[in-house]
């Protein structure tokens, strides 16, 4: 792996885990068994690695959401799947880390909103109709409300202020929103499909 | 009716339908044809009628609220009752009415949320409860997880920056939240009884 590239995996690692005010370029230098320099030369400061970092990990998902759309069978395992995905995810991120992107990175982090706001809207719609044409869904949904009313139940989901962590389970959040969401547009054979799908 | 009594229900009506700003305490008294000497001897300013509106509308919303409970046969009843009650309630507001308390009395309307939040989390678990002792709703579900997800996408409904509007029909919206959220928490019968409330 090049220099810059285990930058950035550690990097990376170490900012989901302790959030960005408490990670620095010497302890990701240390944890590396390199020099500070070696660093410096690869990325000319914290912002710059933090920047970099945030785009890999955006591509870095955006292919695990193609590979988990074209694993499935239908659109109810895509979105089991998914929803696996996001709490082992969430599960996984320091809540630090969200809030230290608001505050020191107020317009990358403004931007990656809106970027996953547009391309998850995008998304939910595609599985919406995706879902109807296999006859899990329900043809009478209006698509736009729901894609929209999914996408912003996901950000509660994500607001601390509203889910505390510490008051609420985040797993049982997430499968209680997504599963009764899921289990609410469906038709009768979407319905069995996620039934059986949860004694698995 | 009273003289307090008449002026409460103008100034509730103009409020409701121009928003607070917009409303004088001579718009009222003409309205009425009263003379102003007689409205602002009842209220002593706009501030003391505005503050008097709201506590009547919220004392009339809760006696709404326990008829319709009351008077419904079963949980999804009552709900698809509220729902209805809702809808007329939000088309027939001008969403500058709650622009305007927001800014010009910031704390009513704060103490008015919070304790709107209580009640309605409290009527939520109750309602929960209520179904599936009547074998409607599934009772596998998280009661306080549902109730809160419930009264947050309520929240989401009512703000005009996540559903404008000029660009969503806010029927439509309310419905498919609505029902679907019920449909996703219900039990095949429970289903059913919602499918045949629907065609009605």
């Amino acid at each position: 792996m090049e220099i810059r590239e285990r930058i950035i995996e550690e990097a990376t690692r170490q900012f989901l885990q302790y959030g960005i005010r408490n990670v620095t370029m010497d302890g990701i230098a240390e944890a590396l068994g390199m020099s500070k320099r070696t660093v410096y030369e690869a990325f000319k400061d914290k912002s710059a690695l933090v920047h970099q970092c945030i785009e890999i990990l955006s591509q870095k998902h955006k292919c695990r959401n193609d590979e988990i759309c074209s694993a499935s069978q239908n659109v109810i395992e895509t979105i089991f799947l998914y929803m696996q995905e996001g709490i082992k995810a969430m599960n996984a991120i320091n809540p630090v880390f969200f809030r230290d992107m608001e505050k020191l990175y107020p317009k990358t982090w403004e931007n990656l909103r809106k970027n996953n706001e547009k391309e998850g809207f995008n998304l939910s719609v595609e599985l919406l109709q995706k879902g109807i044409k296999e006859g899990f869904f329900r043809s009478e949904i209006n698509i736009p409300i729901v894609a929209k009313l999914f996408l912003e139940q996901m950000n509660l989901l994500a607001d601390e202020k509203v889910f505390p962590r510490d008051e609420y389970n985040y797993t049982d959040v997430f499968q209680n929103l997504t599963i009764n969401f899921m289990r609410g547009i469906s038709t009768k054979n979407g319905i069995e499909l996620i039934d059986t799908m949860l004694v698995k």
